[in-house]
């Protein structure tokens, strides 16, 4: 089996390509061969048995992605985007990696000839939906995003369905929810905080958060993100029929309930490095974002969210940290 | 005032053409500027009191929108589109015309510069919902279309809303019912047959019906189309929010209202006309459609529905037929 990750240079993406090394095949067939894909070079997993490909690519110029389907992979996981602050700041920049990429990259794939049809894994965003919801969102709920980015992978969505539908692919997107904790340094996405007031009391450094704490979201670590594409890679599409796009679950969590779970992990310490500097940029952002979703058809289909937010934390610390704090 | 209607040459664009003709004014200001765009030269309106430009230019394009936009009409209307049946026929073209034709339009709108922002009405379709459905179909229903036709316009639909919200445009979206009486020739869309089934009994000609007469759909009148073109270029749209796309109010009816309406204008050797012989492709993708609509919002913002069958009929005697049958 020969698997193709694009975006493989960026934290979902080298997490999948080591999670693939460890698990070493995908629904019984053992993993011959990684392509990993990205607009920098990606690193190869340790201890990969197969065959690694390193590939530096850019999505966005019409006519890049054909180049890569000549290797015919059996999967490919789409996971290359700009993040929905930048997007947002470069409207143009956000619509060629965000949209074109995608499209390009499924134009390439129908294209190819020979009946080639491989599994695409899809990685949309709860950023589709937007404000005025119900109290919780369901699988028939409306994508009217509020953001430039939000509306990138909606289209992405309705892209992956008519494709699939139409036999060129067999595509699943999925709704990641916000990942806590990400690691390493900041990006441009407006939901940074949410790691950023754990991620940095743990290391003994101060965070400061933009919103007050009765805010509520929703969230999945990076290894309960890993499993849903990984999943996604593996599951029987014909329990989807036509609804190719599925809301992952998660944990409903308020800022409060981030930071009690910090203190239990941390102590008191730990929870004093949080300065409170309201944003009302990121305060206006943060409101039509959903905070509550009914995800009963994914979980039926046996993805799994974290079961707290403390395991979010302890998932930080083991993978990130060595298991403890510094 | 200068209006732009794109896709002037086809059905609803010439009707607009004359209804803005009979009118003279939008929202209080003479319309002094028309320019028809169409990919075949369109027909200026008898009796415009002002300039009417004929334009041939082909939108899917990259660039020949921005030429348009040097014109810098106050209202532009989008109808440019390919139907159904042919974007399911012609993938490629389906793309091309129905989704890129309205992005790089709407980029060129943005790329206009001098703080141009003009007023764009989308015609969409109630093809972007897909079953299963709710008995009706409320306006927070989640757009899953079963056709490449639908996904275009769903797609469209989220560029207009995302444009509209970073003040490139003030846009709104039209999810135009299924047309009926449709005057002239049958033309590729799978929902012919709802118009054929009148509109070729009375002119005393056989018609084929391929699906049961118990099949149940949303219906508006050429008229009642062009009304909710005319108020949407007219509507104040602070009362939108950041939901820019209305599903328009119709008609539900069943084939067999339709046959019965049919049988009071012109009795029942009209309907002996009607020649059963069911069809499996168009049964399948007629399956997928919609049936019954919750309009309520777009009610509630001043759309009027035709009040009934009787009157579709009525209007289509009175429009095409000089108000009697052949």
């Amino acid at each position: 089996m020969h698997i193709m990750i694009i975006g493989a240079a960026g934290m979902l993406g080298s997490k999948t390509a080591k999670r693939l090394t460890q698990k070493g095949q995908l629904s019984g067939k053992r993993i011959e061969r990684l392509t990993l894909v990205d607009v920098v070079e990606p690193t190869a997993p340790d201890g990969f048995a197969g065959t690694a490909d390193l590939r530096v690519c850019d999505l966005s110029v019409e006519g890049a992605a054909a180049s890569l389907m000549a290797e015919r992979p059996d999967i490919i996981i789409h996971l290359a985007a700009i993040v929905s602050g930048e997007a947002e700041a470069d409207f143009a920049k956000g619509y060629a990696i965000n949209l074109d990429g995608a499209r390009w990259l499924f134009e390439a794939i129908r294209l190819a000839g020979d009946a080639y049809c491989p599994r695409v894994v899809f990685t949309s965003s709860i950023a589709v939906f937007g404000a005025p919801f119900p109290d919780r969102i369901g699988d028939d709920f409306i994508l009217t995003p509020l953001t430039s980015y939000g509306t990138q992978k909606a289209i992405g969505e309705l892209l992956l369905a008519d494709y699939s539908r139409r036999g060129f692919f067999d595509g699943v997107g999925i709704r990641l929810p916000t990942i806590c904790i990400r690691p390493g340094a900041p990006n441009r996405a407006a939901s940074g905080f949410f790691s950023n007031i754990l991620r940095e009391p743990l290391k003994g450094e101060d965070a400061i958060l933009p919103v007050e704490e009765t805010v509520r979201h929703w969230f999945a670590s990076p290894r309960a993100a890993v499993e849903f594409i990984v999943h996604a890679a593996e599951i029987d599409t014909r329990l989807l029929g036509s609804r190719r796009n599925l809301t992952m679950p998660g944990i409903c969590a308020t800022v409060r309930d981030e930071i009690d779970a910090l203190r239990r992990a941390a102590g008191d310490g730990a929870v004093a490095l949080i300065r409170v500097a309201p944003d009302e940029s990121i305060q206006r952002i943060i409101a039509g974002w959903p905070q509550e979703f009914d995800t009963k058809r994914a979980e039926s289909l046996g993805f799994c969210a974290d079961a707290s937010f403390d395991d979010i934390i302890r998932i930080h610390l083991e993978d990130e940290m060595q298991g403890g704090r510094s």
